[in-house]
């Protein structure tokens, strides 16, 4: 699937969005004309309805599905359901997009139907995105785009963009960007790439990614970085599953030695989250890898009075990860990492290694690890 | 003071670093061979030492001072203070940087002094910032950089800047970003600009900047567009300062009517914050004004039906600003403002205006706003 969906221009992206609301439009005119009720029918969200594919590689979403049916009780809800719809394939036509918040907003020109609060317009929105993605599409190209910011990008890679307004061809070379990045933005489907670099570098914290990139750490490791600033935002995990696919490159994240980062921010990477499984077919990275900071990188690199104990919420999310997280539960190297990391009773930053200096990362760190990625955790 | 130090090179700026540093450390070294006990003198930080000269523009720091004499219970902080100061010195000498928390993990190597908790090394970060800011350095300058995020620029604006690891020049053309911008490194003073916008509009919310941008409104309107994202960080108020200064620009900002966007995103952008009076001299934008959304814009633009109810935290917000924020007091227009807000009992989003459709704040609410700038909130 996904490699397919990763060629696809945005041309195409518009037409099979524009013929799926159409489709759902016909056949809710055909039941209405036959004096039949209409009716939609929707995937189950959430957890009960999630499966683990290893070999997939995220967690998908199962074949359940709820049928809303045009009736008394659901007339504003179906209505809210189809102007939304419309709304989508208008700006697919007229080439523009709206945040959840806007659309929130728009509705409050739809009279009786308008949304009373913004979790309202979000669950349909929701429930709208969960279908289309058993059709291969992402909410971005329903041209809802989320407000949050993407990452920033740095290193040997050509991004190929076009004017929104011209649509002439844009090339944005990140190994020029001199201190500064390139801001990812908020939908990235319509970008292609061209790298000669080897792999991409996924950074947890902001000033990890200034340090490697002042010190141009992309350039003689010959790769990309990406800040990820935590839990990476959809634009930024898209973006890194694009470069992957369409690059062919290994994905390796930096991230810290804790329970957060290994199960919040790497696992969330890599195969996505339960509660929103619909999205994760796109955003998911599941080629990624852990390069570290490892429980055995604090003994390895001799970080141990640069740690911090772990809190009693780390025990807990650790506890959880080994009892509950079907990723952690499928990799016995997690397991053994995450029992080390416990029995050791801390956790420790990527910014610990400054104890040997501030540029040991880029002189030592890193060199060494990606000497063996092999043994990179999965 | 401002214009000047914005004109300064970053070669200046690193001699005069280097200068106070060694100044400090050499009258220490008198003292102690004269056999007189060390001292060093730092000024008074926090609220009673803060004044607001409304001339100047922004809460300055008063004379206070306190002197941290070496005594055997001062003797870890006195030595923590010389570490600091001789680390800043190295960096500034090896073209290097640290976050404030690799300052922190740097000191781990430091024996008895070192650091126990990152919340002792902030401390004296900020009294070494403190006393620099008062020979006209910031922090940055000391190079020790702000782990958070730049804000995403794009528009009719040129960076200049140097490539890290050459010190070839750069350009970075931030017309020609696609539908992605530029994202502002943590530390800009390096930086210089060729620019034919007429003013800088500071946006708070990401979505609208992408609005924007994909709309090139920033190309009609001539101008350039900064997201803060919330409460703009360092870097990007410095950035805007820097534009405002270097190239004359006005300053127009874009951010949500309510308590929040008027004194904690726009006030701070302005006239800085009074618990870190010490910075305001380089990171407030003292010409900064008030585009919208205003409470009156809600009338004038018939969005009454796309507010919220002002919650209880929001009504608190706007009482203390009103009884004791000096810059509110000082300027009776705010106080108008504010007090219609409380009045109407409501607040607006700047996302509101997608009520008359997604791009009515491109064709109506920004071109309307723009022709009458004198009237805008100061």
């Amino acid at each position: 699937m996904s490699k397919e969906d990763s060629d696809a221009t945005r041309d195409d992206l518009d037409e099979r969005t524009t013929a799926l609301i159409d489709s759902i439009a016909r056949r809710i005119r055909t039941s209405i004309d036959k004096g039949a009720l209409p009716s939609i029918e929707l995937p189950v969200r959430g957890l009960t309805n999630v499966k683990y594919d290893e070999a997939q590689g995220y967690f998908a979403l199962g074949d359940a599905h709820k049928v809303r049916t045009l009736t008394v009780n659901t007339a504003r809800s179906f209505a809210q359901t189809l102007r939304l719809m419309a709304t989508s394939r208008a700006m697919v036509e007229q080439d523009d997009f709206a945040t959840k918040r806007e659309a929130y907003y728009i509705s409050k020109n739809w009279g009786d139907c308008r949304f009373d609060e913004q979790a309202e317009s979000d669950a349909i929105m929701d429930d709208i995105e969960a279908l289309a993605s058993m059709h291969g599409l992402s909410r971005e190209q329903l041209r809802f785009y989320p407000e949050s910011h993407g990452g920033a990008v740095a290193g040997r890679l050509t991004v190929l963009d076009r004017n929104p307004a011209t649509d002439a061809p844009v090339e944005i070379d990140c190994a020029n960007l001199g201190s500064g990045a390139y801001s990812i933005p908020r939908a990235v489907e319509h970008l292609t790439f061209r790298t000669d670099a080897r792999f991409v570098l996924a950074i947890e914290t902001g000033g990890m990614f200034q340090r490697l990139n002042n010190h141009r750490f992309w350039d003689t490791a010959c790769c990309i970085i990406v800040e990820m600033g935590g839990v990476p935002t959809r634009a930024t995990r898209r973006f890194i599953r694009l470069l992957a696919d369409k690059e062919n490159l290994p994905v390796y994240c930096f991230v810290d030695c804790d329970p957060y980062g290994f199960t919040n921010i790497y696992r969330t990477l890599k195969v996505g989250s339960g509660n929103a499984a619909h999205i994760n077919r796109f955003f998911c990275v599941p080629r990624a890898r852990f390069l570290g900071v490892t429980p055995q990188d604090i003994v390895d690199f001799g970080l141990e009075d640069a740690t911090h104990p772990l809190t009693a919420t780390d025990i807990k999310r650790a506890q959880d990860a080994l009892k509950n997280d079907p990723f952690i539960m499928a990799h016995p190297e997690w397991i053994a990492a995450i029992k080390q990391m416990l029995q050791m009773g801390v956790r420790a930053e990527q910014q610990a290694l400054a104890k040997w200096g501030l540029n040991y990362v880029i002189d030592d760190y890193l060199p060494q690890k990606l000497a063996g990625t092999d043994s990179f955790l999965p």
